[in-house]
């Protein structure tokens, strides 16, 4: 019966295909991102450089001991910037002069001169991940492979975060369209990036224009109360006012915000300047699903039979459920996708996992890491639906009866991306991860992880034995 | 008795005051930010221009309606980031062609030449503030005070979010020093802004490089575990050669971490590579408290009765209040402080409260924003402690019995900055500030805020009444 509802909300240009199409996830760079890093990564290259184990061959590993509480998958998200911002890491005159203070010369003129010349492997951008799937791995020397700790933990934590909150909302909509507009709610350059992680999660745009411009992203929008109330004279409000200057600018195929003050005087307004051809209206407070039963039978009586409801205000993915019975075309969601919705940060790790080839891992209470460069597959049931995610070292899969997908791609060759990604294909991934999902997987409730991992140990000979000295 | 602990860490740099004595929180801009905006700003201007009132004189107010769920304060911060944006807020060739797809040329020619030329006053950078404090006002036309709805937000929203949790960490470590370290669990340029606002509430300083080349935030840091696994050979782990390459770069007084294996072992290594004189030692995993105890009866036996012991991991202001009985000299916090501490944004809002002299405000359930240019003053008990947040018409001050600070100061006149905060103003304040509240206004727990806010409404005859039409 809602259905009927799920109509294309107008204000989503039909260039949404084109425009992600043609726009890469990468970009030309365009600031020096080598100062966005921490000062202990340079204090440990000056004293690795000393005793000559800087240029000692390591593997770093990127990956989520778990994932946040009670949720079931998450998504990565980040991966074109992050090799957007690697072709740009690189220590400028202003970069070089910042860190002299505390350097060396030697390390001073390593800095000068470096550019990141290792491989890193991982999963595409908009693959389902789960608690130790190895999401990037970074190979090169410990000098050119420690620097980008914090850069590639800040871009991977900060946009799986807010992709991984957004699918869950793109599944609880169910085929109704969701606009991104939390800009305002998350620092002003997160908030670009997390335009582009809902769109990548299934979202049909953002509100931001510089997602538009950087990456594509559909924009987005309606109108704020602020436009009603600007129209108010010494004889007191004209919301008719308003609505007609929004029309005469827009056109009739504009959406409305009809409850600045009262909700159906607003929708008796809207019609009447607009007419029943009148694209759609907005409600951003109160009780949405009451008001949207409401707002539908009196744009019917209207005639106004093909005016959409877009629905705004405090929505997260329980909200967005919980609507799903109620005549709501589309949602706009702020402050929860753009916060992770209760889970700010993906809570990844980057860890040596490997030295000269020999496997290496932390032993202290609570937080295993295992040694060796590793690959994954997942593996599937022949209905496509997924059973287990498997990690193994690298080179060696193991003989598995299912079929299983190969998740480790090579990312960057000697320093150089290798892969060119556009949007359209990572979203294209993240609706091919849900599908792939048991139905449990999909749950919004806390929960297990959908399918377990299963790490495969390196075999005994292959490293020294970690012991305490 | 913990007195004792409280030694000055000497990872802290000696010129921590110069530097932020002499660097100011605003510099120079870089990049337009014109495009860090929601389209709606741009397609209500174009409609507003339309009907001619783009150029109604408007004041818009950034408020809080609540703290978050069970906070006493907040710290206002970004502000100085705030006008430092201004200053680099117009619509280049780029930012134009983006545009113009949707806008009218008259618009676009109303882009171009654009640069804010009104009026903002607001609370001081670093001031506290409570629910319904007129934290910023902004005064100009409609068309160039609503383009900048979505910059404002993105900043204060952010930093204060970040400022205020990092002030409850501050009150709970109970003057030994924090270390903000969580770059690379928020995304790489909210990393920056987050360590400049730490900073504003009382951290010693941050890992974070670009907060130290951008706005002389002290760089603070340690080492990590891939510098021990590192040094590993084919006979081995060898704790000691990774020590002894970091005392030979960085000298005696460097943070050896000594949790990498086993802690007993990694204390008495570092003692024997750098002697009694060791500046200090981190641990980042276990139970901190009853491991804080551990080493330093360790460190004492050993002599080293002067080294500094550091903790990390996954502290928030409760952890780090609950080792305040613990041998422990300072804290490094990530996540937590970047993260808000489960608060990610401050929640606050751009409401358009008076239009040519009038007041408006919207009139839905649960939404109520108060009509009217604003200002705030804050009473106290001659002992300093405050009593309460008045908030009253611009202009006309209430008589009020105690004493009354005027918070609302004037930033920005016609367009151009009327303030230079430093942070070392600004941390100030938020010294003075936390000093100032109840005692219960510092409790962590869940609670009221601390003191309540008044509001004194416009008289009657002010402006038109504002009934639903």
């Amino acid at each position: 019966m809602c259905q009927e509802y799920r109509r294309t909300p107008t204000d989503i240009p039909s260039a949404l295909s084109p425009a992600a199409d043609t726009v890469n996830g990468v970009t030309t760079p365009s600031e020096p991102t080598a100062l966005l890093t921490d000062k202990y990564e340079l204090t440990m290259l000056s004293a690795a450089l000393r005793d000559g184990t800087a240029h000692r061959h390591t593997t770093f590993e990127l990956f989520a001991r778990r994932l946040p509480e009670g949720r079931r998958y998450g998504v990565v998200a980040g991966t074109g910037r992050f090799l957007e911002a690697l072709a740009s890491f690189e220590f400028d005159d202003v970069a070089l002069d910042s860190v002299r203070g505390f350097l060396d010369p030697d390390t001073v003129d390593y800095l000068a001169r470096y550019r990141f010349r290792g491989d890193v492997d991982g999963y595409a951008e908009g693959e389902l991940y789960f608690p130790g799937s190895p999401v990037l791995t970074v190979r090169g020397t410990f000098a050119e492979s420690v620097l980008l700790e914090t850069l590639v933990l800040s871009i991977l934590n900060h946009d799986t975060a807010i992709a991984s909150a957004a699918a869950r909302m793109v599944s609880a909509a169910d085929g109704r369209p969701l606009i991104e507009m939390g800009s305002r709610r998350t620092h002003e350059h997160a908030a670009v990036a997390a335009a582009r992680a809902a769109y990548i999660a299934g979202f049909a745009g953002s509100s931001n224009l510089a997602a538009q411009r950087r990456y594509g992203v559909p924009a987005l929008g309606t109108s704020a109360h602020a436009f009603t109330l600007l129209h108010t004279t010494a004889d007191g409000p004209d919301e008719q006012a308003a609505f007609r200057a929004q029309v005469d600018a827009l056109g009739v195929n504009t959406t409305l915000l009809v409850d600045t003050y009262d909700i159906t005087a607003g929708v008796a307004n809207a019609v009447a300047v607009a007419g029943t051809a009148l694209g759609g209206v907005r409600i951003d407070s109160g009780d949405l699903g009451v008001l949207a039963r409401q707002v539908r039978r009196q744009l019917d009586d209207l005639g106004a039979r093909h005016t959409r409801i877009v629905v705004s205000g405090d929505l997260d993915e329980f909200a967005i459920a919980a609507l799903r019975a109620e005549p709501v075309d589309s949602y706009g969601v702020g402050t929860s996708v753009v916060t992770g919705s209760g889970a700010p940060t993906a809570n990844m790790v980057y860890k040596l996992v490997e030295v000269d080839g020999m496997p290496v891992e932390k032993r202290s209470s609570r937080k295993e890491s295992h040694g060796g460069f590793k690959h994954a597959m997942r593996l599937a049931r022949p209905t496509g639906t997924i059973l287990e995610e498997v990690v193994y070292p690298a080179g060696r899969p193991p003989a598995v009866a299912e079929a299983g997908r190969e998740l480790s791609v090579p990312l960057v060759r000697g320093g150089d991306p290798v892969v060119d990604d556009n949007l359209t294909a990572v979203r294209a991934r993240v609706v091919a991860g849900l599908m792939s999902l048991p139905w449990d997987g999909l749950k919004l409730s806390r929960g297990e992880p959908a399918i377990p991992t299963r790490m495969v140990p390196a075999t005994i000979e292959e490293g020294p034995r970690q012991r305490p000295r």
